[in-house]
């Protein structure tokens, strides 16, 4: 069996060294310390940092494939690994368009993929040009073109003087039309070196200040054309860019029933833990699927016509989570909670919680039993957030 | 969280490993040797042997509570630990009862509970006087009071020349009758130290040599009645003996739909892979969240009206196993295969594949999918066994 290696030890990581036990994968991972997420489970763990070249060589060199929980690489360092005939997957060339949002909707727009509006900008009277265009209005959505993430990097400036504040961090800057969504939606796909792709069923994401907090498996109301524009649209552009492994496209659906790219992720993502259980084959073993070039999996839903719900959890100011966690496991047999092993500290994405409902079950009952157990979990109570 | 240990670096032991993750439980094994199953994807591995008082306790010592992946820690090592304060799940006082099927047949008989005729032997003269009696006949089965299992130190005598065969490998032995049963039933529990139990569907299991090559859930055609008084008498059977954590009770169901209680297992059970995927709680979660006395979880079918089959997969003549393995996935996209991490040897079991039909599924053609996996995966056809 190969040798799968993990550049970041985070809870993806986690997550796919649980996925490649049963695959008989030989599993490793680059992690920043002991104490990380995925540090704490995974039998074969290497210290080191994604910025150090030497750490990532030498970690690379002991693996048959190399992989990434996150997209911080430098890019010297994958073109470096590859150089070295290295197997870097997704790829350097793929790599970069999620590290430079500009270039992402440059090529994206060159592909005919609809985008928001957009503009690289380096000065108020940049923002004001692209505010005052044909199209433009206030508020607008300023963006770091590299290293955002969960909300952080990006903006919404309702005026020059916020615009102002948001340039005075110094980081280069793309403009973004404010998108008056009607919800976020997000497309799951893999595909292969050889060549197979396959696609998950188009999931709702509900987002709360830029954090991901619940997704809806299969996007309730959604009809099928869309959902169906909404995976051939995945798999081009992980066609297009050389994707080897999984992509993840958060999309927004206008007002109108548009669908316009939000943005791209290049490993198991968030809108995707619902498939653990949620789905014939889990993202986690699909990604190690997709990197091995092993043949994909099923991503038909566990509950063919019932809804599945993930629900984040986030800490609470309590660190003691074991008697809230024997409480939720009591009230709801079904529940699925998923810990990371992290310490909690308010805000931060600890775990999540996933209810598979069976066919006939009602929506809001479903994403209820998620919400009061996650909610239960981050405060000791059904009625938080 | 807690720290569980479990003695025995086994496949079971590996399967548990991955339920930990999720449970976020922090898990600890003590294996024989690195290149163990469990060892192999384990983050804690202690190396030792489960029959050194002072590797079990050391290793123990580091836990919150101890559990097992087998039945062979010696009584005199339980009670060690216990007398030293240890948490030891399933205890010393239940363990007995699978090390010594003579205690085992005597207490289930107390309980009412029914089991095939039996009796201790020592001679020729024994067999042949067990033979004799009222209810006696030829073939009789011959067993090991202790240390058998996958049908080692079980064998079926047609003769007094057979039998002498047995009683001359000097094991303390066990006369029963040869139950001409219509097929074989398994019920798995799970029991709490705060009392709760939990039974899972009833599934019927295909043994070959003493193998279990194929399960089957819900076990097809069984009555309501018939199931519900299986996992009534497996959980009387659990809380009679004090048992925390799973106990899989095999049963023959008789020509005339009675059923005999065969063997105890007081562990996750092959019997019980198929909840991996076709249950609510995979067994290996359910027996740490029994032995870690935290509510129990969904024993419901996945699928429910549907079938899920489970084939084991057992080693064949050729030991590069991946081509075949590329062969099997693309073919099924959605058969699942779990891989134990073992050298391939003629006959091991060195993994299992599960497939999770659908309502309405032929069950004919879902256990054609899996025997056709498990055999191509073994032999390189799908027409092998």
């Amino acid at each position: 069996m190969p040798i799968v290696g993990m550049v970041g030890g985070g809870q993806l990581a986690r997550m796919t060294a649980q996925a490649a036990i049963g695959l008989g994968a030989t599993f490793r991972v680059l992690a920043e310390s002991a104490s990380e997420s995925a540090a704490l489970v995974t039998h074969d763990v290497a210290i080191g940092s994604h910025l150090s070249l030497s750490d990532v060589e030498s970690f690379a060199g002991e693996c048959d494939v190399v992989t990434f929980d996150h997209e911080h690489v430098p890019a010297e360092i994958l073109t470096s690994l590859e150089s070295a005939g290295l197997l870097v997957r997704p790829g350097s060339v793929a790599l970069r368009y999620t590290q430079d949002k500009l270039a992402m909707r440059d090529r994206l727009t060159a592909l005919g993929v609809p985008c928001p509006r957009y503009a690289p900008v380096s000065s108020v009277a940049d923002v004001e040009a692209f505010c005052r265009a044909p199209g433009g209005s206030w508020p607008v959505v300023l963006k770091a073109v590299s290293g955002g993430y969960d909300g952080k990097g990006v903006w919404v400036c309702s005026s020059p003087a916020e615009a102002a504040d948001v340039l005075g961090h110094g980081v280069a800057l793309l403009a973004e039309e404010f998108v008056p969504f009607r919800r976020e939606l997000a497309a799951l796909v893999a595909c292969s070196p050889s060549g197979q792709g396959a696609a998950y069923p188009v999931v709702e994401t509900v987002q709360v200040d830029g954090i991901c907090r619940e997704v809806i498996a299969p996007a309730p109301g959604l009809n099928a054309s869309s959902a169906e524009s909404a995976q051939a649209m995945a798999l081009r552009i992980a066609s297009s860019l050389g994707v080897f492994g999984l992509l993840a496209v958060e999309l927004f659906e206008t007002r109108s029933g548009g669908l316009l790219v939000n943005e791209l992720a290049m490993r198991p993502h968030n809108s995707g833990h619902w498939t653990i259980e949620g789905a014939g084959t889990s993202q986690f073993e699909q990604h190690l699927r997709a990197v091995l070039d092993l043949p994909l999996g099923s991503c038909a839903l566990s509950s063919p016509g019932g809804f599945t719900v993930m629900a984040n959890l986030l800490g609470g100011t309590d660190p003691d989570i074991y008697d809230r966690y024997i409480h939720v496991m009591a009230a709801d047999p079904a529940v699925k909670v998923h810990f990371y092993g992290k310490e909690v500290r308010l805000g931060r994405k600890i775990g999540h919680v996933t209810i598979v409902g069976e066919p006939g079950d009602d929506l809001v009952a479903v994403r209820d039993r998620a919400r009061r157990a996650a909610s239960y979990l981050r405060w000791g109570t059904e009625d938080g957030d």
